[in-house]
């Protein structure tokens, strides 16, 4: 009865999870996430129907739990990036939305940019957006796999590839908050792999599953499963994929004086067991002062880590340790 | 005279420039500092030979000052590394340093270890180590060209690589102290120029002084004066060189949404004006988003950001202002 202020205040959080392919909106109560409503990320209309679609959903949310979208208050969201911040906040600048922003785009949209935090401030007034690796970094880092780790990086190896960074138990934004967009990072620039950004040799071009085996004809989950049964051609293409990607953590590691990472994101998620020993090797066999220690372990949030890093980014303290014992996003899996 | 314990404690400060080749010492009051003195850094003796010739300099510093060394309140230090931490503080794992940790080393000593904040706290109470990179950054961010930059980082091009990096304000250190070994990332695995500390391609096999034109006989100052002057051999390996050294500071930008990069060391106080534009190019043909905006400036300190560095490491908040009017450290350019 003493916080009744604050319970008032964080009665419901909201949570969006907006992503290149769908959005997902979840809202939560003390005792967890009551309902999540999810549809493909809005194409066409104005710049402000991303925004606009959010709020939609989650108001839908709030219908199926029966509650008054009014009494949100607070809404946490994870975002694919990069940003930019002018004067309305955060602004999305992405590719795989943003018909606008390069030629030849096959998006039914002309949109140079998504006002993103201005159309939800319009109708939340405490919103905060992160980049999706830093939500689920923050997701890892409070429920996951990163717990008590102050010098650790959230990967996720997927179709794209991102990290969210933390140092000395300072999360990592920058001045747009596209920090960790590492996945950019060069890392063979006289390599022909093509990345999505038009960078030669980055991390994403080299062993993202979009790109992997590209031009091959086979999809990165085909490759994966072969390689995995041992059949040469696909072997040797992930193999060399895992040492890029194992390269990639070490220059994080050399970068950042990390202790741990965290993998998430489909491609670990289904082979990490052994591709962590390729990773692995290309991280020990460097700069000892620096490597020795450094432990990769797989992200422990699976397939909840997007919606529980955009609660997390807004969680009121109180409702931490009861969370901690009741794991109650798994309500999300039914 | 409200300030009489403060004015006590930190009347005199200790500074100290830990590097490979030289050691400084220099004592400081309100007023900017007061004496300097330097030698050749130990090589021989004990493990605590480095920690015991600093204090000694730091003695002659106050014998210089004609100041009593017991009334040194705090030592900032700025050291090469990489660094370890354990129970007894900063240890320097440092392999130009340390003859004991690489084989077939011509150091005339078998040290694997320099305890150095043990040496130095049986002596001071209160004593902050930075990797000289760090300090550096401290330096420039408060007296020097990262005035006011939340994302920054600082770099030196010399005999070898290394960087302080800066993200919303945070200096990150890492889990011991090394973050900023990007010096050490990989940019070109498939390369056969090979760094000191055993990587092929990576950032200062590529482009550092001591790497640069290896096996051609000449000395990094003969290449890049003659790459100055137009001689085409020398040109295309300088060229290739500042290219790789853009393509560093765009993995940076990418990994840390970094705004301004400061450059310093010997190569660039000597050849940046040129070599900026070259560099520049790699950042701003990629990743818009994240790259626009991206400044290249020339680090402000010059060749004193080591011991301005180190002294800022301890710098009572009280001097600043001061110090900003008068920059007192040109006095040790005498």
């Amino acid at each position: 009865m003493q916080h009744t202020d604050n319970m008032d205040t964080f009665t419901y959080l909201g949570a969006l999870d907006i992503g290149g392919t769908k959005l997902a909106a979840t809202v939560a109560d003390a005792s967890g996430p009551l309902a999540r409503v999810a549809a493909p990320t809005a194409r066409s209309g104005s710049e402000r129907a991303v925004g606009e679609q959010a709020i939609e959903l989650l108001e839908q949310a709030c219908a199926v739990a029966h509650i008054d979208p009014g009494r949100i208050g607070k809404v946490g969201v994870s975002s694919c990036g990069p940003f930019i911040k002018d004067e309305s906040g955060i602004v999305l600048v992405t590719p795989n939305l943003c018909g606008g922003l390069v030629g030849g785009s096959d998006l039914p949209n002309d949109w140079t940019r998504i006002p993103l935090e201005a159309v939800l401030r319009e109708r939340f007034a405490d919103v905060v957006i992160r980049n999706d690796c830093v939500a689920a970094l923050i997701g890892e880092r409070s429920f996951g796999a990163l717990q008590g780790e102050d010098d650790c990086v959230y990967v996720t190896w997927s179709t794209g590839i991102g990290f969210g960074l933390c140092v000395n138990g300072h999360v990592l934004l920058g001045k747009h908050g596209n920090a960790g967009h590492a996945g950019h990072m060069l890392l063979d620039p006289s390599s022909d792999a093509q990345c999505g950004c038009g960078n030669f040799g980055d991390v994403e071009a080299l062993t993202s599953g979009r790109n992997i085996g590209r031009g091959s004809g086979q999809n990165a989950a085909t490759i994966f499963t072969a390689a995995r049964q041992g059949e040469g051609a696909e072997r040797a293409l992930v193999q060399q994929a895992a040492q890029w990607f194992g390269r990639a953590l070490y220059n994080l590691a050399a970068t950042l004086d990390t202790r741990a990472f965290a993998i998430g994101g489909s491609v670990w998620l289904h082979h990490g067991d052994w591709l962590k020993p390729l990773a692995q090797k290309e991280i020990e066999s460097r700069l000892p002062a620096v490597t020795s220690g450094v432990t990769i372990k797989t992200a422990a949030l699976g397939s909840f880590v997007a919606d529980i890093g955009a609660l997390c980014l807004v969680l009121p303290p109180e409702w931490r340790h009861a969370w901690h014992q009741s794991r109650p996003w798994q309500a999300l899996a039914s």
